[in-house]
């Protein structure tokens, strides 16, 4: 999905943001507020939305000389994380189709972002409500068929905290497919994506290969062209792809690939493009069929 | 209220919503967009948020080449006003406080307002919930009591179909009280504010004398610096002032006089400036002390 006008305010906002949370100075903010309006006229509209994102954080970085203005609060969600973690796992272990509950955690993970509008989220409270959830899109079937194919999967991830919830996913698969896994990082902190550092904190790098994705200046989102050649190579020959979160199915979903998108809708713009509602839970599947992508969503 | 950098995402919104009203040419919206945003880095934090709105939409006015793109909208919620009245009449005149639910409805009626954030709004389902109403600042009490002293009344009004509401609440006023009324309504159009035409069309002009309000600049509130000279004479001197609108609150609640403010807080700034929740609903009095501004709310 390509970058909408609708999704400028939206611009300014996590701009406004992240400049805060890099410094408590209010003429810093308003600098940043400045370049990032200056610099808005220029953007082309075929940039996909995390590529634009990826601009104004660096202004936010450069003008607050600030590289990583969410290294404390990733940390905080890490740990928030794994003291649920025996929680989350009893819920999966105790439950009659493991995978399932696996995969709902992933995608109630990915309601952990500080990159959207009401970044207050109530984990706790959405835990509660697992056993009602419903998704708007639920490719969960082809998802769980597809696992038995597959040699190499090749896992995206998103946000520091979130990435717990992978975990579990991650393990559970692992407990019930034998197949090689490769787990992609950003190669350098962008709001609150995972890096190295956040999947060695959760354990992930015990449990399947981590690499960063390589890309130097960074996006919060699998930005291909900008990622190195391995994960390009991965991303080409992976059996099958898991893509968390909305930034990596906005700059994805054009791609050729057996991709499932594990996503929470976060604005209007991508729910009025997934056609479902602002808030809505997905299990998304995306094919490359002979005459082009079919989405079977 | 001064402009805060928070505002900036919302005058983006507000700008692109306009442009859209004024045409349906995709490549009108990106231009008002680009010089909206390389108009704000120059916008001072002194002004008020209408008056950067003043200054946005005269953007829209030129680029789009439409002088008021809000003017069929206005017409229909004047419309739907006036097939409304009847029945809001009934209600005001069948309770047991005629002037309380007049004034409740005059404030339900500021949710039309079509300048911000969910303009889409239930108005039938709010008027179902007038008997469940609260004020999160409530000087109705003094609002009736001061009708007792007072002389002459001036009625700063906010938006076109809005005003159907404000003219029961001006029948209610006038039925229980002897005094002298001034109808303020926007010189020239802005966004969906109410001009003399939609005074005229509710009935307005039959009730009480309606004065434009001078400003050549529209905004969406009364800016007095812009008003003309009978406008800020006739503030100065009123024994009361009735003020409908965020907008007009904005701009205002500096000022010293008699005002009674009646508005819906429409945003999270002013919901924070005035210690209430967003969406709230008020009767706010603002006096003047011998040592300046009293907040009795």
């Amino acid at each position: 999905m390509r970058t909408h006008l609708d999704c400028f305010p939206c611009f300014i906002r996590q701009a406004l943001e992240a400049a805060r949370m890099a410094t408590e100075d209010e003429g810093y903010h308003r600098k940043v507020l400045s370049r990032v309006l200056e610099k808005l006229p220029d953007i082309s509209l075929d940039l996909y939305p995390p590529q634009v994102g990826a601009i104004l954080h660096a202004i936010v970085r450069e003008v607050a000389d600030n590289g990583d203005p969410y290294h404390d609060v990733k940390g905080k969600y890490n740990r928030i994380g794994m003291e649920l973690y025996p929680q989350l796992k009893k819920l999966v272990v105790g439950s009659e189709d493991p995978l399932r509950v696996a995969v709902e955690l992933a995608v109630l993970g990915n309601i952990i972002d500080f990159g959207v509008v009401n970044s207050n989220f109530d984990l706790e409270g959405a835990l509660g409500e697992l056993q009602n959830i419903t998704f708007a899109v639920d490719d969960y079937q082809q998802f769980k068929t597809a696992l038995n194919d597959v040699r190499t999967v090749l896992y995206l991830g998103d946000n520091a905290g979130e990435i717990v919830f992978d975990r579990i996913l991650i393990e559970e698969i692992l407990t019930q497919w034998d197949l090689n896994m490769t787990f992609v990082v950003k190669q350098n902190p962008i709001i609150n994506d995972a890096t190295m550092e956040d999947a060695r904190f959760v354990g992930i790098t015990d449990l399947v290969r981590v690499i960063p994705n390589g890309a130097k200046l960074p996006a919060p989102a699998t930005v291909l062209d900008e990622c190195s050649d391995e994960v390009n190579r991965l991303f080409r020959s992976s059996d099958l792809i898991i893509s968390k979160g909305q930034g990596n199915f906005e700059v994805l979903e054009e791609q050729a690939g057996n991709i499932f998108f594990l996503l929470k809708a976060k604005c209007p713009v991508i729910a009025d493009y997934l056609g479902v509602k602002e808030g809505d839970l997905l299990i998304k599947s995306l094919k490359k069929g002979q005459e082009g992508m079919v989405c079977t969503g």
